[in-house]
């Protein structure tokens, strides 16, 4: 059985979150999940781009609950020189030939070899291709397939030593290219060539680019265009990239010359609205409490008319587990992550924004890839 | 009707093609195919990553047969101000949600609305996700859904001069970064740090990183690992990356220190193998005469054995149309582009390989990215 078999997740939590939900099996195939599953490893050919002709890659991991040492990998025979390189820790390999169906091929004879051809099994039906779930329902008409997403996505919330360190590494890596794309902007530069610095300098550091949406206020045309950053104005950049899928999504503020009072002002209330709500993250503190509080700093200032804020938590997937919604009375714990921003929407200045993360510790919160939170005045 | 609307695309072909496989209605939801139906368009925010929580971004291109001025776009309410930067050509446009079934929904509204809830849709099987798949089903019990790939993989198979031109940039700076990887190695790297300089040097010329194997030999390893280059060997570097989607694959040779006479009649063998298909390569000659002759060449070396010879079509899809086997009888056309392999994989020497490629000209084919063919050999 599993004797021997260590798995780089929590294998009593996923067991339990499979009890919970009635499951017998559960098959992970979005890169995320897989990739999570498998402790890092994904097939390095498919990471940017899964399509080959008229189907495209696909991986599965499957874990039958209480039964890790019968865990499987279907994936090509070409992976075998990275599978080994890397160690991957699943004891199972079925090698299927290129497409989503001949995956689907792969998982079906381990579902009949671990005898689970009538029983509950979760898919990522959000994710999964329509041809390899109709092939599986269709070889199994006494299983039932429903959806793994929620289950995958509450073993994900909690983060470890090693996935906040990866993470702390992500932060400080975009803070430091959306910093050295302020640094390099100009005058008369548009928001598209703003927007390719960031990609670059991302690339530099060892990051995997997501995007880049840069705002030149007024306005709030957010996509890079040909608009171009002019005197006087301020500038958001607001960017994600990525590690070993692990994300950062970070929001910072420039301004083409000095910056009006009123920006200042506008910038500065960010700031304050998010280091209160980082004030009061700690353990114990529901969701809706940390919604309720960010809502009610920002509703104090004269123009809270144009106010927004917003938390969703963040790892490799954003707006993941937990969600902060009035009605969430889930509480915090020491391994979330929360993404925390503070926008004003204002009609005169534009859009200024600032987006940060917190890793909740055990007694309070810690800010990831903070610096580069002030206003950057770009020399005209 | 279409009086007025003008598609990116050729439209008599899509209607053609939609006749033959008797549709009434075409989706497209996968990034290249949107992206192609688009004329690039294709939002920002998720180029790179779709997954937003438990769900993920999805996006559809729908047109009706023979009413191209009834063809709609899905997509979310906040992708407004990149369509209208960008001119989106599309005439309806349906504002969705975040999420794969309301995306669907966003369809459904269209398909009631053109009156084609029992008729005969395309949709993209292997690539749509199963829940948006299923709840379209449902929706529309009477109506039938078959599988759209074949349609937009034709449709594409001819590439237009933009096209031409895009590919020829992609493969330039593809080249290049090659070039300038094997520049900057040195004696002792690991093939891992070779392939993330190869991504460096895309980032820096503006190409999106696909993938980048590194192989160095003797031995097939091809996934860049902690295996170091140790003087002599030969390496290959075999690199995807792509602008607009459009995509470049190409492999190039170096040696760390003076090749052996073995090695370079290996990588002398590539070229005259390559070099010898494309002189065959024009309009009117059969994709399986041209795998043919490749095969032919390639078997005339003392080390036939280990040699293997692949043509595929590249566009924004690798492995699209025309396929090359020996059963295909189908003739090339001026548009098309091929990319060409040749490898030799010898036990003593290691994995020799030249990959490039061609677009059909009216007259013959010409070279995309054509240099740093020569064996690059790194100072110790």
């Amino acid at each position: 059985m599993s004797r021997g078999v260590q798995a780089p997740f929590d294998v009593e939590k996923l067991d339990r979150l499979m009890d919970e939900a009635d499951l017998s099996l559960v098959l992970a195939s979005s890169r995320h999940n897989v990739r999570y599953l498998c402790g890092g490893y994904y097939y390095h050919f498919h990471l940017n781009s899964t399509r080959m002709g008229r189907s495209q890659y696909l991986s599965f991991v499957g874990i039958p609950k209480k039964r890790l040492g019968d865990s499987f990998y279907v994936g090509r025979a070409e992976e075998s020189g990275q599978r080994e390189a890397e160690g991957l820790w699943v004891p199972v390999i079925v090698e299927a030939v290129r497409g989503t169906v001949t995956a689907a091929e792969g998982v079906m004879t381990m579902i009949r070899r671990l005898g689970l051809s009538s029983s509950r099994i979760g898919v990522e039906v959000p994710f999964l291709p329509a041809d390899a779930y109709l092939a599986l329902r269709r070889e199994f008409p006494e299983a039932e397939f429903v959806d793994s997403t929620p289950v995958f996505d509450e073993l994900r919330a909690l983060k470890n030593e090693r996935e906040i360190s990866i993470l702390k590494s992500v932060y400080a890596r975009v803070a430091e290219s959306i910093r050295a794309a302020f640094q390099g902007s100009h005058s008369g530069e548009t928001t598209f060539q703003i927007a390719q610095r960031v990609e670059m300098e991302m690339a530099q550091r060892g990051v995997a680019f997501l995007f880049s949406f840069v705002c030149a206020g007024p306005g709030f045309l957010r996509a890079p265009s040909s608009k171009k950053w002019e005197n006087g104005q301020v500038l958001h950049i607001d960017a994600g990239g990525s590690r070993l899928d692990y994300i950062a999504d970070i929001c910072r503020m420039g301004c083409l010359g000095e910056p009006s009072a009123l920006a200042k002002e506008l910038h500065r209330a960010c700031i304050e609205v998010q280091d209160h709500v980082r004030s009061i993250v700690r353990p114990g503190v529901t969701c809706r409490d940390v919604l309720a509080a960010g809502e009610a700093v920002s509703r104090r200032y004269p123009f809270s008319s144009c106010a927004r804020f917003v938390v969703h938590s963040i790892g490799m997937v954003p707006y993941e587990q937990p969600t902060f919604s009035p009605e969430t009375i889930r509480a915090l714990e020491k391994g979330m992550v929360l993404s925390i921003e503070t926008d004003f929407l204002h009609p005169q200045v534009g859009h200024v924004k600032i987006e940060d993360a917190v890793a909740v510790t055990a007694t309070g919160c810690e800010g990831l890839g903070d610096f580069g939170r002030e206003l950057h005045v770009v020399a005209v």
